[in-house]
């Protein structure tokens, strides 16, 4: 076993361990400063926590204030959890040096125990991890680090929706995005089937509420349709199969399938999309599968060319173009 | 690794061994005798080859003149790979006093090496496996067993068409009964791939072929059906997820979906049909996942009671009550 062991309860349910480095980014004297260039942020194509970062900064504009490390899909075969940046030329990241996600969490904490996640803001000068909370990252780049946006920069997370969207937020978090991993970890029946039950009752929920709105909040995107998207996206494609989430395939959703394929077409969200990516993580990684002693076959399904065919949901909102607060 | 290396090529290529006993029922004096009550048929009903010998005799009316004896669908865990009637009160077959099939195999060939296989023909007085050669024991049920059918019993291989049967069998064993376990059993990327691309190009052919006529073969349900039956059936539940046959599942296919159902609601398809069976041999056996340390969540989904959802495959032919040649 190579997952720790300290994230299964006695019940043989998956509890995620929680982030260690928190501290908000802000303009206070106890936060992270807001500076462009000062921050590194390291990300997996595979990693649903990473993408929704990825996302919202490219569609923010804030490429060229926070630069973008990425590390494998594929984790390496260590005697622990680990991210590599062997994509790059030199098996090590270009800015940071580091060949593993460890050295960078090490910096920052010389007995850091916990799993090396990404996302994280890593300080370019220190090489250390500041923050690593990805509940919270988008939102710091939707509103503290709102200078830095481009012009003309979308609004994801309008003042009068905040209270709407921290408490979808919370739902999608618990119940679909962690509550995929909490069918595919769970070891023993009954937590996977609790966690599958209530997977698929708010997916059926959503299915729902999509069938008379384009988006989540209404005619627009926001910070919740990032969130949700990142694990819609990964459904078919990897949780369906490798996580045992096989009631329905996404692509079975009439409303939903044609919601998260509006999504995919939008800017920001199809071009950091890489099913390869998260193909071969979550079918060829040991750490996902550690009771596969050799996964060696990618699965050849599902054709994603679909994608990209039309889905009309701009004829719920009749706002083709316009689909984002200014 | 407890699956037999011998099984797997050079290439990582599956090869299915071949039938060891295959002498076949007839009344010539090298032939084994068709007589009531001397045989017992024995069957898992987690396993595609025996299953369909199942059904036929079922549809034929077999059951007064070959009795039958049922594995479990789930493997003991022991250091070979067998087949246990752990499903009866003793756990042995009440009949034949055998706790593993290997028992009666080796009541046969006391050097019998190869997989105990499902179905298997046992003479009821010697406890020896007489014959398991699934591939034409249906046809043998059909053709020198009719004196022992029930009254009116269909013709599953009426003489007329036998040619074509026989020719559209081959294709169904290698593509598609055989070309599941092809994809599943793979041990190299490039096998796996040609199995799948093989698998998916027949059922597109077949889906083609389904779109203007009720059955394969026409009309009437044929020994062809069967066949093609004891795969799709197990497709959806099993071998998209357990196998990687990932590209479609048989319920998204417009024409072929409404044919399985067709079959499903027809006596003695559904009604020998156990999802339960096939989920758990397929998704916890360890000789299913001989990669698998520990098998032990059984996946909930798919919702099986769709099967019993219209189809109206009827139309395409006109004969709602009447889909067997008699």
């Amino acid at each position: 076993m190579t997952k720790k062991p300290a994230e299964i309860s006695k019940d043989g349910s998956f509890k995620r361990q929680t982030n260690q480095f928190t501290t908000p980014f802000g303009n206070n004297s106890n936060e992270l400063p807001i500076e462009a260039g000062r921050y590194r942020l390291i990300w997996s194509a595979a990693c649903p926590w990473a993408h929704r970062a990825v996302i919202v900064r490219r569609i923010l504009g804030l490429e060229d204030a926070i630069s973008l490390g990425t590390v494998s899909p594929t984790r390496p075969r260590l005697d622990r959890v680990d991210w590599e940046f062997s994509l790059d030329s030199e098996g090590v990241d270009p800015v940071l040096g580091a060949q593993y996600m460890s050295e960078l969490y090490q910096n920052t904490d010389s007995d850091y125990s916990g799993r090396p996640t990404v996302p994280a803001m890593v300080e370019v000068e220190s090489k250390k991890v500041v923050n690593n909370d990805y509940f919270t990252l988008t939102n710091s780049f939707e509103t503290v680090w709102k200078p830095h946006h481009k012009k003309e920069a979308p609004d994801l997370y309008p003042e009068h929706l905040r209270e709407d969207i921290d408490s979808l937020n919370e739902v999608i978090f618990h119940e679909i995005n962690n509550g995929v991993y909490k069918c595919g970890f769970a070891r023993s029946q009954e937590s996977y089937e609790t966690a599958y039950e209530t997977l698929f009752a708010r997916l059926d929920d959503f299915e729902q509420r999509l069938s008379t709105q384009r988006f989540l909040h209404g005619d627009f995107i926001t910070d919740s349709d990032v969130r949700l998207y990142s694990t819609l996206v990964r459904f078919d494609a990897a949780y369906y199969t490798a996580f045992n989430t096989n009631r329905n395939l996404i692509r079975e959703y009439e409303h939903m399938w044609g919601y998260v394929r509006d999504l995919y077409q939008t800017a920001g969200f199809g071009d950091t999309t890489d099913f390869d990516a998260i193909k071969r993580h979550y079918h060829l990684s040991i750490t996902i599968s550690p009771d596969k002693a050799e996964p060696t076959i990618l699965p050849k399904g599902p054709d994603v060319a679909v994608w990209d065919s039309a889905h009309h949901r701009e004829e719920l909102s009749g706002k083709k173009e316009m689909f984002f607060y200014s």
